[in-house]
């Protein structure tokens, strides 16, 4: 495997574990990232902050509590929440357990993204050269 | 809204359209990331590298080809690839249309994680007082 990338199968989203975080285990270098599910009714035992990480949570399945602050709000399929590292957070199942990842990386450390830090190369993929 | 989290419903996973990025309109400092899906047997027109930013991609469903500094590989519902900043790469959909985030974050820039970042807090949400 070549040092410029890896790769892992995780396998499907619906049978997750508990929690896995990959950061160590793939070699990234700018973010951590871990697979979560929580069992329908049950949610984290804690509050918790960041000292400097911002926090991506994405839900990909069943739904549940979203808690930041003194508020709470639902989510589900498709939502994406953003927290700043100072935000208290925590998150539940509902009443069908709730798949998500949580994607962490250093507050105000993006200087350039997308079309300023992309650059488009001459190698062509096998599918485009058909 | 509170400035400390942001919070979007981007709808079922099945239904995300081509690509969406989210860094600007949830207000991320530390990542861009994205939604994207590609019609079965259509691929990316171009491999693209980065400057300084690490990539991750998580596979949600469907199935494709991955391409990486001259080698493709099979991807499907739970592949996870990290990619370094130099490294070319480039995604297709296979027999089924594919859909998958992928997570941009400065390379090198994550100093401190998880149980080093982290901190527990005295707050309670509503199911931990049940």
């Amino acid at each position: 495997m070549a040092k410029n990338y890896s790769f892992l199968e995780t396998g499907k989203v619906s049978a997750w574990g508990n929690k896995a975080f990959f950061k160590d285990q793939m070699g990234f270098t700018g973010m951590e990232f871990s697979l979560n599910t929580i069992p329908a009714g049950k949610g984290n035992d804690f509050v918790h902050s960041h000292k400097q990480n911002e926090e991506m949570y994405l839900v990909l399945s069943g739904n549940g509590i979203f808690y930041v602050d003194g508020e709470e709000f639902p989510v589900q399929e498709g939502s994406v929440v953003r927290v700043a590292p100072q935000a208290e957070r925590a998150i539940a199942a509902g009443d069908e357990a709730i798949v998500y990842i949580c994607v962490q990386a250093t507050a105000d450390s993006l200087t350039q993204y997308t079309m300023t830090d992309g650059v488009i190369v001459d190698t062509k993929a096998s599918w485009m050269k058909l």
